[in-house]
């Protein structure tokens, strides 16, 4: 274990979060809000903290493996939700810790999980950094770091690989940095163009800012009681159009760039994202058609409702929990079906989805032929047993942690329904759930002990799991 | 694709059902009741259709592979079920030809899961066939078939490998029929000595065989509105008992018989099964402590019911709808996992279960160490990779199945709690859920439709997906 490198990366992580923090308290300066002092107060701490590893920590080799990259991505995300947490803290906008850490662990894993029950009654300055949280973790914390440090790592893949979800993380580049510069330069130049066509419908800077970091992060947090429901419909089709967009794997728009268009229209990927979410809206425009006025608004409610669930961003425009039955199990298996892999989104991967489909197909044919030799195929390649293996046992691993993290809410006085959503929202990086924790309701009403479980389930999703439990597992800090 | 002995196969299935149907005609003579004619009736018509297959059908060759071994086997289910069903519809105690096929069904898939509304009018011929139904189907229509006619194929652990459940059928015996021998005198014995233990308790003799016959299929038909709960503590303990002695491999019997008692206390899968079931009653206790009068009625409570779900059975002793949400969380679990492979059980089966967590531990070392090759060990024996990709593949398919029914259920105005425990219920053979599907409620108020499709459920799990889905494809069948 190269400790000093990890310390090290851990140090610039430190500092990074304190650079980010300079725009949320530029937003509370022009608002001349008292949460001012909360940010410069964080990110003295941030800085010095930062400061302190990177300089204590100077590493003898930059040589990192699997190990280390699993550590540094852990402790990085504890890190910038552990200080990001601190202002609201600071400022007394969350008094209880364990609510703000609940609050930006949901942030920057982008869920959009909230325990606030009165959103409009933050500070400007508070509500920017929740929301600009959901920006940078929608792309990945340390994606951020490696693209403005140089040469951080000879061997930044590892890390790369463990923060970056999907089955297998494409190098556009033969550098990781360089992907990462890749990546988010896609990232910003979409992300601006929603905010310039938010702003072109009427939304207010500040507003058309932080939806669109909900948006290009697939969070969810919003400025508004009722999520979206009182914008305009122009506005909710933009948002939903692009919380769309941003389910879409990144390498599919580098391509473009590229002017691969034909590989485009090849991926299987997407056109099964693109499938699965017609299906899903067409589903429930027929089942809920009585409920609403005319075919048009029908369509935008059911159009918004699934592009939100199936991107695991979580806003609303309307209260799904009062749809019937069969739109809330619609939205209860898109929950766990998600986006796709190398997108900013959450949930178990749509090419993971195809990938079991098409094992399940092959076994199939095994049982009817049990000596013939059949390959799975995706992307036109044919995929490796052992990433075949790896999604399958992947699977068995996500169904183990939503079964151990719905077992443990158990102890909360809450529905099946409640505690199964919840689970689900969390884990898949969506927000709001069903029931007790629907769209119009908050976490608040969840003991300590559960919210701190939920956000394990949130970093859990967000990291696909084995980052996580390896990282912080001592053995692995330990062994050589 | 050997039709002729297919079709013959399937008509020794017709005659062996006539002849076990004389049973709950016996009964039906000796408390000389109407359905007595509704009985012969069946009897003749299944005895004319199984001898005219009989005949019509001469094989040439006995040969036969897994094709024609699902094929035989999702013919024959469908044969018992559909002809099971009869004697109900002509004695007019069930008017509905697809309440009677819902109820037979789970009657063979031993589920349990009932349409009736008031078990107690029923005639006790009716009441008889189908707790019986829950003995046959319990260690398989086929294996019985096996059992009693010599010689019926040269290759017949194809068919002993597609009804019999769990990862791998291991073989007794070289000769299928054989096996089939031996796993029947086991259960025969265990069914007889659970008779006398409850006649010895002052159950009634009839009372005593249907529920013996419930216990051992780990079916759960009953002849009272209340299930069990009626009965003196001494019964229940006695049924709770025997409910998790028929839920372990019948292998394991056999290696006591020969005296290899070693090696039973050496399996994994035994061990799992009892760990798993002293957590989950120590769970309940410590959860419903409140409810119940004094330690040893708490005990007794939680014994039974997770000794029922688990064991897939659906007894019950009170109504665990009415339990807290952990204890209800808890019971939803084991409904999945199940209990042991080459039980009379339903479920996924704790021996996968076992397999399933060793991957996930496999995948997590691989993750650290990506060039180290590793191998799964179970029952002190490494277990292949081929064993291994089947197991999390029929993972995947599984859940995939229960998405499915539970989307379509959708359609019916129950609660997300009723139709998701309805379909794990169903699926996994246990027969009560929770909310309206509750052990104090009945499947009656499901649509036909819905029926038929938890009439599916129920085989696809008796019989473990694929066989079920290639037996019925027409495809297979035609194919070479």
């Amino acid at each position: 274990m190269n400790r000093r490198m990890v310390l090290n990366t851990l140090g610039y992580i430190s500092v990074a979060n304190a650079i980010l923090m300079l725009l949320p308290t530029i937003v509370s300066i022009i608002y001349r809000e008292a949460c001012l002092w909360a940010f410069l107060i964080t990110i003295g701490i941030s800085l010095l903290m930062g400061l302190l590893l990177i300089l204590l920590s100077r590493p003898g080799t930059k040589v990192i493996y699997a190990k280390e990259g699993f550590v540094i991505v852990s402790y990085a995300w504890l890190i910038m939700a552990g200080i990001g947490a601190l202002p609201f803290v600071i400022s007394g906008e969350i008094p209880s810790y364990v609510d703000a850490f609940f609050e930006m662990v949901s942030g920057f894993t982008t869920t959009g999980a909230s325990i606030l029950t009165d959103v409009e009654a933050m500070s400007k300055g508070l509500l920017f950094w929740r929301s600009f949280s959901h920006w940078i973790g929608g792309m990945g914390v340390l994606v951020f770091v490696m693209a403005i440090i140089p040469n951080i790592s000879d061997r930044s893949i590892h890390i790369l690989r463990a923060e970056m979800p999907g089955p297998e993380v494409g190098k556009l580049r033969p550098k990781a940095g360089d992907t990462a510069k890749i990546l988010y330069l896609i990232y910003i130049v979409m992300t601006v163009v929603q905010i310039v066509l938010l702003l072109f419908g009427g939304m207010p800077l500040f507003e058309s800012l932080v939806h669109t970091f909900g948006t290009a992060g697939t969070g969810g947090f919003g400025v508004k009681a009722d999520s979206i429901a009182s914008y305009s419909p122009y506005l909710q089709w933009v948002i939903a159009i692009f919380m769309i967009f941003f389910g879409v794997n990144f390498n599919l728009y580098y391509l473009i760039l590229i002017r691969k268009i034909k590989s485009v229209f090849k991926s299987t990927e997407l056109w099964a994202y693109l499938g699965i979410i017609i299906v899903s809206i067409t589903l429930i425009c027929i089942n809920i058609y009585s409920m609403y006025d005319g075919f048009s608004e029908t369509l935008r409610a059911s159009v918004f409702q699934v592009a939100s669930i199936i991107s695991t961003t979580g806003y609303a425009t309307t209260d799904f929990n009062l749809w019937p039955v069969l739109s809330k199990t619609v939205l209860l298996i898109i929950m766990i079906v998600g986006a796709c892999a190398g997108s900013t989104a959450g949930g178990l991967k749509v090419s993971r989805a195809v990938i079991l489909v098409k094992a399940v197909f092959r076994e199939f044919k095994k049982m009817l032929h049990p000596r013939s030799v059949r390959v799975v195929k995706m992307e036109g390649k044919s995929v490796e047993e052992n990433t075949l293996s790896s999604v399958t046992t992947y699977f068995a691993v996500y169904m183990m942690c939503v079964l151990m993290i719905f077992l443990c809410l158990g102890f909360e006085p809450f529905s099946i329904e409640t505690n199964f959503s919840a689970t689900l929202a969390c884990f898949n990086n969506i927000g709001p759930g069903l029931g007790s924790v629907g769209p119009t309701s908050s976490y608040a009403q969840y003991s300590d002990f559960s919210k701190i479980l939920l956000s394990i389930a949130m970093l859990l999703g967000r990291l696909e799991i084995y980052p996580l439990i390896l990282g912080l597992n001592p053995v692995v800090w330990k062994k050589r």
